[in-house]
């Protein structure tokens, strides 16, 4: 007998995490100036988090000794102003909207419950679901036809043990949206809580944003984040929108104190800078044009439309994506590799937003590399 | 069918957490001036945080748009250095040592598993077992004889099904440490991981610490924290300190992103600061003395020794533990009310040291309740 057998065997089966390369070890095994790395891979906003931040933050340090508060008051406060949502439909994640996913799991997933997951999507959910103990049953956003939700492969995988269904809209990384009397379909024929990811839905059209549902549905919930358009994807806080019954068990076994203070001042202070808001998702939109409209014009790629700050790219000039992503790093840009996203043919990358100027060495450096 | 029977019925039994007063709370409903209000209710550092960490802190605002490095090195090797333990033996969580309790119950506890916790302690161990599945069998520090552990409590408890002990040294809400000889006992009697929890062993003779035994036992994990001595609760660092197999098990399952960019920079910067950090603990030991010795004056208390920042105080004035404590909060002062710490009888508090100024103000506020 040692340690090993005292460990689940669902945990042997996992893989260690090999976390990204940061800026750093990039430019030491390329030789490159760190300086001139672009880092289009991660789907943050290019303008950095609220300047207002920097002040809030200083006047929090004689607080960091202290406990967070659990529920911060004002932040609730500023959510619900945003969101036009009340407060007690409200939960916020100290790990952005990775908490709000993994606390789902922990209130519904017995050993042997199934999730669905139409795939290619967000990673996240199924090794969340995995680690729960859940059986995954996927359906698919179908390639052959624009990476569309196949409803059907959603609504054939239900059955009695089916505890939640995550629909990622925008869907990453695949950039589209459902529309939304699919996702009604689906909400519709089952209790299973159904998540409807939002952390993008900023970059989209008004009439795809589904907040307002979490009032509508005991078993919806959305999912929400400060890392895209808020610049505070270093901070990890997200959120969950949903009924007051799904609040009241998520707050039973959340944690307690893991937003912490310096994250929560940051929140607050996102929230109040309506005009750095603005002016980041303007022209995040105007990026994204920039990006969508110049890749267009490579014969050997094919560009997926897209209502993110991120676009899906497939690479058609012999290479896989591997290699196309090997060769971009080192020219020094950051791109996604969209080969560890099951459900997904090895030749996809996935390119986020960047400034008008990255956005112009990126496109001049893809010239170097594809016709 | 409603969402209600998609729950598990773990966390229907669950009671929804309620937080603790705040300072701002705690004003309000007596009427006291907030800066009146003497916080002595979370074993926090009232010295507050490295002066140093504010210009860090400022420096990294540009950076909070990024997601945070899953690893940071330079935290892991000061780290290294504070515990003279190799990087490969530390593994470090981003919701403060909760995180690594649950990911430890995370890659231990299939449904029905079993835990070893002797109470009264803290209460964490307790709620993030429950919540994976496990049943809990309780052993005791034994009341009758000033809360020493039981060691054959432990023992007779031990099965085949035991994945985990908690040992809590210094123990929290008692205050004492659990003899070297009986923890050695324990660790080499069974194969279930030992977690020993070491939140405040700075404040304790270096004999007590045990944080080197990561190396020599497999089942062995030392939890570590930045929320006592380092003056950083509000940043929530923790870090567990053991063999390279349940490091490399927990690496596994850990949430990636979870230390926020700020909280890095904040823990890396405490580390480096060590005349802050040498100050806090030779101000904090005679604090300690102060409270001590100023409490055993009074009669109708008894005051338990220490070995940490705080003391278990038993109230023998005919009041029972909730009403001092709320005779306590109308004059201004919070301590810890003890009633919902398991197998303790409900006249205990615990109360953390203070400044020189805030210990004087508790002491002459003690007077005027007990003799």
């Amino acid at each position: 007998m040692s340690i090993d057998d005292k460990v689940r065997s669902i945990v042997k089966e996992f893989k260690a995490y090999v976390p990204g390369k940061s800026k750093e070890e990039i430019a030491r095994n390329y030789g490159i100036d760190p300086e001139r790395i672009i880092k289009l891979g991660s789907n943050e906003n290019p303008w950095g988090c609220s300047p207002k931040i920097e002040e809030k933050l200083i006047n929090e340090v004689s607080n960091l000794h202290q406990y967070p508060q659990p529920i911060n008051p004002e932040l609730m406060d500023e959510i619900s102003k945003f969101t036009k949502i009340p407060v007690e439909n409200i939960i916020v994640g100290g790990d952005g909207a990775d908490e709000v996913i993994d606390n789902i799991m922990r209130i519904l997933i017995d050993e042997g419950d199934e999730v669905i997951i139409p795939i290619p999507t967000f990673t996240q959910y199924a090794i969340s679901a995995k680690i729960h103990g859940a059986n995954i049953k996927w359906a698919k956003f179908d390639e052959e036809n624009g990476f569309k939700l196949d409803v059907e492969s959603v609504l054939n995988n239900i059955t009695e043990k089916t505890k939640a269904i995550f629909l990622c809209t925008p869907n990453n990384p695949t950039g589209n949206v459902i529309p939304t009397e699919d996702i009604k379909k689906i909400v519709e024929s089952t209790d299973a809580l159904v998540m409807i990811d939002h952390a993008y839905i900023e970059y989209s059209k008004e009439e795809y944003d589904l907040t307002s549902w979490a009032l509508k549905y005991d078993n919806v919930l959305i999912l929400r984040t400060f890392s895209k358009v808020f610049g505070l994807a270093g901070q990890r806080v997200g959120y969950g929108v949903t009924s007051k019954k799904v609040v009241d068990y998520m707050m039973r076994i959340k944690p307690i104190f893991s937003l912490t203070r310096a994250s929560q001042v940051s929140a607050i202070t996102a929230l109040l800078d309506k005009e750095f808001f603005e002016k980041c998702l303007k022209e995040g939109i105007e990026s994204r044009e920039e990006i969508y409209n110049g890749l267009k014009k490579f014969k050997q790629l094919e560009v997926y439309p897209t209502e993110a700050n991120y676009m899906l790219v497939k690479v058609k000039n012999g290479m896989n994506s591997s290699e196309f992503c090997e060769a971009l790093l080192k020219k020094g840009v950051i791109v996604r590799d969209c080969y560890s996203f099951e459900g997904l043919e090895p030749y996809y990358f996935r390119v986020s937003i960047g400034t008008s100027e990255e956005n112009e060495r990126f496109l001049k450096i893809m010239s170097e590399i594809v016709e």
